[in-house]
């Protein structure tokens, strides 16, 4: 039998914890899917005295970055994150020393993906991060092996918790946004700094990891626009669900001829269609795979046990001594992605106007409207007391994004209307 | 850059063709991403003569098995399909000569899984067969390799399209299974000899494969109980709806103690669950990952696309380098699953009488389930005219298999019961 793996890991939180608790408790398990031992011969934690639900007896410690990359571990799991500091000096100089890296850092990969993975190929090792995207669902995996054969079109996915847990529960009671914010920090659902992932950032990340497997491109967070869910009122998910539809934060990459768009935004899905159904914290992809068809794929998107369950994954992996490209081609094969042009990108959208109550108000925005060649399809208004402001509802013609980002700064200039308009796209299918 | 990867194709129908179409139009793009040209030097086919959609021009012809156990490819992919006969010969040749296999052949599988894998491992060489459960899904790549880190608790899937697709009309169209069996045909959505589908059959192989995978047990065919759709009435499916239910054929694998639970048969489903809205000829799968929690898998299980996918994401991966076990652990670890008693696998059952509608009839129903200690739930009657056999359904409560089938058999004596009684276990969740 091959000699044991030996392992080092660092950071040492809710995952790191339960990977290592599993590296000791399933071991005989995990030895004959490896076909070797896998030990942990190092381990790193900002803090050594914090109490731990795990036992590190006769793991040997380090201070820092550096004890760990000039050690002779072959492996080092990364679970600091940030897209910088420690997570950056170990993950680079773990590869530059002929380490092997395992991470599920989003944001260091989305950042500097594409160096990474040019230097582990320099090295003749590997880089995974199967937990880096989706948590548990093996979207990673399966996008980089398996759904090979044919070109993408296009991957969509629900790839943040957070957002779609909030989305469900302001469904689910119709309160606004802030109140049930609040109510998952308090709950622990949320983030004590939630910006990360209710701003998009953190689903953006993750989109580009994504998009870089399905399409061969480098991961491209600076073309991603993002926009998160902290302006979805209540009326919004009230008014999605009149048109048989849901409200969900969207990761959304596609081919539009031969450059990429990629988009982090809140999307109105279809009753009935796959996405439509994720509820609460689970995520979810949708990959359509040219001929092959779409496939759907749902799981738990974070959390101890699904992020483990994919750490665990790449780990006996390498173990078994699979190395390969990190983004499934040679590095040096990944193209510049070339955004596509706002022109392009098109769907019917939601608009929602809040405006005085005054005669002209709606001729005025039809017109703007009209301007831009942006055709209305239907129409509501929801009448209040005479005099206060309304909410004006229109669904438009298919029409370009760019042209109705235009007219809604034009709309919004208007001292008739109150506050930005609210622009959702409308998900095709 | 390492030498190609030679490679022989045994059957040249629908899938064989669009694989060996794809290594001809694609070679490029597989070459990047094995990172080596890989070639193909020997097909075979039952009719050299046939007119396919493929270019054969300049591939060597091998006329018999032989010639290609003999021949010098790495990697032999299996296409012909059967238990038995040339495709056995190829797969046990083309090992024990220390050659890679790749196969879509659940039936040789399910049959000689466990054999095959040994003699895989003894040459060391690997047999892979994404392509034999659930077509496009990566579900055998997933657990064999992702859901590792916690035991899994069950498997349950929609694993044969052409019933899916006969079960999803049933419901659409209010037609018998017989009239939509005969369309489908016409259809070709339907084999001639449609035996092996609607039987069960073919789910039960892919089922012993899955389970395999999941449990780390030998594909045990001989200890699946196997039910078809053929006995489904449309009324079966109308009182499903009335209780928010729909009817799907579900492969289902699951611990209970430390026995497996291995069982094909139509199930209640529960609308708004995710097997519940899988429509059509499409496959899907709910694998329940322990901690890590149910993660669902949907997509094209049958059909060119779909299939060649599978069958490409596998070639790729040994062109890669990338050998192990065939089921996950070392085929001396698996284990001979030992069968769950039917006294012990419960759920609430569905269960229609077709009845003489004449006095007594019910009590003398519900006094045979009293007696077997099953409570029944609910009950419905549908009148007809007096005199006429009426449909008589009852819900039971959570029961054990045995004791229902049991009393079905008593009742079923009965001399004012017309027919077998129609017994549908109803899925939790």
């Amino acid at each position: 039998m091959t000699a044991p793996l030996r392992l080092a890991i660092a950071g040492l939180g809710t995952v790191g914890g339960g990977v290592l608790r599993l590296l000791q408790s399933r071991h005989s398990e995990f030895k004959e899917r490896a076909g070797r031992d896998i030990v942990c011969v190092l381990a790193s934690a900002r803090d050594k005295r914090k109490k731990r639900n795990v036992d590190l007896a006769g793991i040997p410690w380090a201070d820092d970055m550096e004890t760990i990359i000039r050690s002779d571990a072959e492996l080092v799991v990364e679970l600091i994150g940030g897209e910088d500091g420690a997570a950056r000096q170990l993950v680079e100089g773990a590869l530059a020393s002929g380490k092997h890296v395992v991470t599920a850092n989003k944001a260091l990969l989305a950042h500097r993906g594409a160096m990474l993975a040019a230097l582990a190929e320099e090295k003749n090792v590997t880089l995974r991060f199967e937990a880096a995207a989706a948590g548990g669902i093996p979207i990673v995996g399966t996008l980089r092996e398996s759904l090979i054969a044919y070109d993408i079109n296009a991957v969509r996915g629900i790839l943040n918790g957070t957002c779609n847990y909030i989305l469900t529960q302001m469904e689910a009671t119709g309160r606004p946004f802030a109140e049930i914010l609040a109510d998952a920090q308090k709950l622990g659902f949320a983030e004590a700094d939630p910006t990360l992932d209710i701003s998009g950032g953190d689903t953006a990340h993750k989109l580009a990891l994504l998009a870089s497997l399905a399409f061969g491109i480098k991961p491209d967070l600076a073309n991603i626009p993002i926009q998160g869910i902290s302006h979805i009122a209540p009326q919004d998910i009230a008014f999605a669900r009149e048109f048989s539809r849901r409200i969900k934060l969207l990761g959304v990459a596609r081919r539009v001829g031969d450059a990429i768009d990629q988009r982090v935004e809140p999307a109105m899905v279809r009753l009935g269609t796959p996405l439509a159904d994720v509820d609460g914290a689970f995520n979810a992809v949708v990959a359509h795979a040219g001929q092959a068809g779409p496939f759907f794929f749902e799981g738990g998107g974070a959390g101890e046990a699904p992020t483990t369950s994919a750490v665990i994954a790449d780990i006996i992996d390498i173990a078994r001594g699979n190395v390969f490209p990190a983004f499934g081609r040679p590095a040096h094969a990944l193209r510049a992605a070339r955004p596509a042009p706002a022109e392009l990108i098109k769907s019917p959208f939601y608009l929602r106007f809040d405006v005085l109550d005054v005669p002209g108000v709606v001729a005025e925005i039809a017109s703007h409207l009209a301007q831009s060649a942006i055709s209305i399809e239907s129409m509501l208004q929801r009448g209040r007391a005479p005099g206060e402001p309304v909410s004006i509802v229109m669904l438009t013609h298919e029409c370009s994004h760019a042209a109705v980002a235009g007219a809604l700064q034009v709309i919004a200039a208007s001292d008739r209307v109150l506050g930005p308009p609210c622009m959702i796209p409308m998900e095709a299918g």
